[in-house]
């Protein structure tokens, strides 16, 4: 029986998957950047957001679906207000861009928001969030996505999973990142229940194909994914679309394409929003008053079952630590498909550990 | 038996909130504009942030917690950016300032983000969003709370309901607005079911005192309010504590007085976003796309169980339809508790219908 897990340095899995993306025709910068994004996401222990994607990616590239070359362009700019047009080029390279027009426009004004249009999938949210964090800026990423959420009391999809990410400058990084679907639980987790042969799912996080809340795995496997918390989710979701597309001209809604619908460019949109912090405060000041409130929320006492309180962002960064040594778990299932992608593309997987 | 519920017009319940306040210290503009922004909630269906705060607003200033000539002033402007202090005013007065230069900001730059300190309760955020977006700017608007809710994974309390808000310009302004706090209901929805003698609430509503979920209202009433959707809600509301207090350099978490907590000044927090949407799109444009998109969701197929799909703002827009013609009802105990505050201030209520 074959190990359940393959499992490869962190630095080996971005050479495999840079060569994979060079194979397939992106030029080296580009591969090289599309390759952090997604090993990055490996690192943080959000594998939904990692080298995975590669299958979907490829695929999308060899159907012609998205501009290889294409880096978008600026539609207009207005003090700290720009719309950007991705020009179908690959998501990764267009909110490269569009991060540092954020980091420009905030640097000039203090706060910045750049909408984009016809753009494809980013990976996680939070590279780029990250990004602008690093330029001392607060950044706060969106997108829209596939349609696969139903809006509250419908029983068919019209949003994505609209994720919200915020990520901030200075402080150490552990101390607090926040990157979170507009879903209870990314569909991901249904199918993770789906294979371990969990026969019940908890409440709150899935529907069946007819729009009935549901606990059993294996209609929630057919069904659909649930707005987090119900109705609010669903308002955060349509928030999202409104930054990111009605404000942008991008497609919205059913309009979008994507890892599910793969005949057609994915024309998703993003937004980028910095904040400086220096305007506000020192960062120093800013980093000792975020301190000080994590420690309040950290030493709260746990609830029963619990033995700590976590805060947003430190599973990743505990997953981070951990397999930047030891190496990234993937399983059979992934790394079969990947080798199997790789090979559509003439490149050959490294040796797993 | 007495009628279950006292009727009013909401002019003169606005006008007997006025002398209320009047009674209490406050001058006539500040006392009308605190008036106004109770009854609007009322009017939209939003009693938890109508008129019943007046007992804790009087409490409040007659224990000398309010500063009731104070306006604030601003502690930095920088581009786009503004530190405002509240020096304890009254917080609709702080937040018509803040508002007025948020709209300013974004005007000249596009985007602006004002976040204030040492403010008070300000009503219902929707209030102020709106405003923002009556100046054709997308309005969101957030504010920190007294602390009531545990963090995930924790048994007491760290941070308020801390509530997002996000209006829209140019639309008929019944299409979309959101205003959600980050918990999965509001504490007044479980005293509901309690006084309604409803045994069991649904899950994900409620932790008893012992921070374990509960489904009994019995133990929910002594309890506390669960995170949105868990670990999910409680990232909402650290991002909105950050935007809000630690950026602001104002009371955070367990800082925050408050409506439980009497005896001290509230010091919470609020932050004011403005966006230029012309800077972007035309706004007839940009309300085309979203009457498509709204649109898009309404004719969602219903689930079961629902016989249509409403979009945010919808139920709040229903009411204020209702309620601008056939009165506000109050609860008798809501009734009674205004007269008495009233008597304390030496006004005499309007005769109910």
């Amino acid at each position: 029986m074959p190990e359940p897990y393959v499992i490869l340095g962190h630095e080996p899995l971005r050479e495999f998957a840079q060569r994979m993306l060079e194979g397939a025709g992106v030029d080296a910068e580009k591969a090289s950047l599309v390759a952090r994004s997604l090993v990055e996401a490996n690192l943080r222990g959000v594998d939904s957001h990692g080298v995975q994607l590669l299958n979907f990616y490829i695929e999308h590239m060899r159907m012609d679906c998205v501009d290889l070359k294409a880096a978008g362009h600026v539609v207009s700019e207005s003090g700290a207000s720009m719309v950007y047009s991705g020009d179908n080029g690959i998501g990764q390279v267009v909110s490269d861009v569009c991060c540092d027009h954020a980091i420009r426009l905030a640097n000039k004004h203090g706060v910045s928001l750049v909408t984009v249009r016809e753009s494809n999938h980013f990976g996680a949210a939070a590279f780029w969030a990250r990004k602008i964090a690093r330029a001392n800026l607060i950044g706060i990423v969106m997108c829209n996505a596939t349609p696969l959420v139903p809006p509250w009391q419908g029983k068919e999809p019209r949003f994505g999973t609209n994720p919200i990410c915020m990520a901030l400058p200075g402080a150490p990084e552990r101390s607090w990142l926040l990157d979170m679907a507009t879903t209870t639980v990314a569909m991901g987790k249904i199918f993770k229940a789906h294979f371990s042969g969990e026969p019940s799912i908890p409440h709150g996080w899935a529907y069946d194909s007819d729009g009935v809340p549901t606990t059993d795995t294996g209609k929630a496997v057919k069904g659909m994914p649930m707005p987090l918390g119900g109705y609010k989710g669903s308002g955060l979701a349509f928030m999202i679309e409104i930054l990111v597309a009605v404000l942008s001209g991008g497609a919205m809604s059913t309009q979008i394409g994507g890892i599910r619908i793969r005949t057609q460019p994915m024309r998703c949109g993003q937004a980028f929003l910095g904040i400086e912090v220096a305007r506000y405060t020192p960062v120093e000041e800013f980093n000792q008053r975020m301190e000080w409130l994590v420690s309040q929320v950290k030493t709260t006492p746990p609830a029963p079952g619990y033995d700590e309180v976590l805060v947003a962002g430190e599973p990743e960064w505990r997953h981070a630590e951990y397999r930047g040594r030891h190496g990234i778990p993937l399983s059979q299932g992934v790394w079969q498909e990947l080798v199997k992608t790789a090979a559509t593309v003439g490149v050959a997987p490294p040796p797993a550990a």
